[in-house]
């Protein structure tokens, strides 16, 4: 069944406000096998709203809105309904019981603008809030139905979990979809997709998608059948066309991020990390502890940033940076030696390069990273050319270094 | 002038990626004084594109969309632009030559599959993509401006600032607007509102959006009026108000950011910084580094995630961090101490804190962090009261504590 999502605000037209809503409630309406053919934004404009609803209503059978449901002026989703279905708005005494309560328990009185949130449009089934005073609103007629939700991340998520998503369920009629993310790095899409292309069959009813960021690129499975059986099977399938094609790119899946399943893989071989870095600034450091539970294997690292520290902390060669630059497979060789052995860790890793936009020259331009890693049986550095865009160099830096530590540990080639 | 920006991608409609395009885009328009009406994500359906296109360019004179200019099979955005405005692709040698030389750059062969990036549409104006192969694309038909860029968000802003805003600007016709943004950091919206509305006039034509976010709240002024000068006067005399109530909390405007800002204090004054990470991980380090020149005046970092390193490297008394924990008053200042003396710089910054989830006390909190300051003349620690959120954590102490520097550089009590 298809169906729309239309999120209501001027603070989302300007840009000011990062719409979270419309993702999360397609990937609620994607994981029960309802199709989202549109997503909306629009404003606090009573025409606006009303033609958007219109036509959503016209092209899809389902249509979920957020926001606008306040008690205040510029709430104004109920009169956009209210014109859109030609119903009144009729006072509920049992909803208005349930905010008074609501304030009392905090021990507080009810403002009087409260009693606008009472007032719903007639034959509407109403989904109980019970994190705020909006509640869901529900419209079903002429075979479509229409739900309008509170614009609070937190109180559209409960409504959506425990009312909305139990009560579309028993609408669906149909096919099952199965979804899986696989996630790649160290490899780009053309090359990748080329890879997978050989011996491909489809079966019917299964896409595959490519979803490029700065730390890889993800693969998107979608197998849809009536049953849920048939379904897993055909994605089941693909996955394995995929791991045989090009498993050595696969780090994990869905939820999974390079530094948690790289993380992981020091837990559980019970081991330690520390770093090194120059251009990237801290950024490394960052990455792998933004992994709640980082502190198991992660010791620190050094922000090697002038040659001077990287003299005198990692115990650099004032010559080696002379002869061969700071920006070389020498010093990243040798900056992680020195960090390995000032951290006494298991595992260690150094980045040094040019992230721009100045510093280039013709023989290492900018984006020219070296990558060092040191381990209990070897101490080796790579280099890596990426472009011209000094955050995105950075990050990509990060990211290789990353995954080259998580290859290390794997023994993959 | 009003507009619709429209962006494409299963990935989107899925819920599987966040749409952060649509809102930076929505906020260049809004700053040059256009009015965004609607925004819309639609899938990698070629009818539902060619149907969301035809309709914007109805209801809207500018349109912009962003996704699906890709080189593979599921990037069909110029499929829909060619059906819609009825017009061939054609073959351009130069942008073909442009995206061979990146590859070579990077001594990489081109992959065949990057031919499909020099088909364009006949008669578009062409915006080039300094960091990717996917040119934008502009076509100028019957009173509309249609703008289709691509979906890697570094790239879609390169093009959008260096190309599709200059030339916006030249289309719009009457009132001229003038928009100056002022940044604040370390006071929260409500408070600030309060201390601006004290004595507040505002003129006709005037406007004042406040809008926050991790690092503070920028201060938007526009200024609309039908004579440059007259718009100038307008904007100049609200600034002047806004300096007189808030002007404390006010580091930079426009592009400024505070860690270039207070990267520039340092430069000015030839002084040198270097930091002392636990929680942060690095992100204090990397946003610093993030501004390109930094390492005139960055000499580095010790990311001391573990007790011992805090000890070993930065000279922290395990006796100290046993009596009053690493996260405290005392040990962040035990920490500031230690790396200045060990990176021997002009000022030392130090944070220490509880991220979460895990780790917090009633005494401590998640989300308290203590942050440290060194300098020849004074060395102290602040106790922060943060969140409850991980990632937000780290960012707000990030620049809580770069604010700390640049106010004691400016000697801001």
């Amino acid at each position: 069944m298809d169906s729309e999502i239309i999120t209501v605000g001027d603070e989302l037209v300007t840009g000011h406000t990062l719409d979270t809503n419309s993702a999360l409630i397609a990937r609620r309406l994607t994981d029960i096998g309802f199709t989202v053919r549109y997503k909306t934004s629009v404003g606090d404009s009573l025409a606006d709203m009303e033609e958007a609803f219109r036509l959503a209503l016209r092209r899809t059978r389902v249509v979920i809105v957020t926001g606008g449901l306040g008690p205040t002026d510029d709430d104004i989703t109920k009169k956009a309904i209210v014109r859109v279905f030609k119903r009144n708005l009729i006072f509920h005494e049992e909803v208005l019981e349930d905010i008074r309560a609501r304030y009392a328990n905090r021990g507080l009185e009810m403002p009087a603008i409260s009693q606008n949130q009472a007032l719903l449009p007639q034959g509407a089934r109403i989904f109980p809030n019970k994190l705020g005073s909006a509640v869901g609103i529900c419209i079903a007629e002429e075979g479509r139905v229409f739900v309008a939700l509170p614009g609070v991340p937190a109180e559209a998520e409960q409504i959506l979990d425990d009312e909305v998503v139990p009560y579309l369920r028993g609408l669906r009629s149909g096919q099952v979809l199965k979804v899986v993310k696989l996630r790649t790095t160290g490899i780009v899409e053309t090359k990748l997709s080329a890879m997978i292309a050989l011996g491909l069959k489809m079966e019917g009813g299964v896409k595959l998608a490519y979803l490029p960021s700065y730390s890889g690129v993800d693969l998107r499975i979608i197998a849809a059948d009536d049953g849920d059986e048939e379904a897993d099977r055909k994605a089941q399938a693909l996955i394995r066309h995929l791991e045989a094609t090009c498993g050595r790119y696969i780090y994990g899946r869905d939820n999974d991020t390079l530094e948690s399943v790289t993380g992981q893989l020091l837990r559980d071989n019970d081991k330690t990390l520390a770093v090194a870095e120059s251009c990237t600034g801290g950024e490394l450091g960052m990455r792998i502890t933004s992994v709640p539970g980082s502190s198991a294997y992660f010791l620190g690292g050094v922000v090697a940033y002038s040659n001077d520290i990287k003299t005198q902390q990692l115990r650099v060669d004032p010559q080696l940076i002379e002869e061969h630059g700071a920006v070389s497979e020498e010093c990243a060789d040798a900056m992680v030696t020195g960090c390995r052995s000032l951290f006494q860790s298991d595992y260690a890793l150094s980045v040094t390069g040019i992230a721009g936009p100045d510093g280039g020259s013709d023989d290492k331009p900018v984006g020219t990273t070296y990558i060092g890693l040191a381990s209990a049986h070897a101490t080796y550095a790579r280099v890596f050319t990426f472009g011209s865009h000094r955050e995105v160099n950075r990050t990509r830096a990060v990211y290789a270094a990353i995954e080259l530590l998580r290859r290390e540990i794997l023994d993959i080639k």
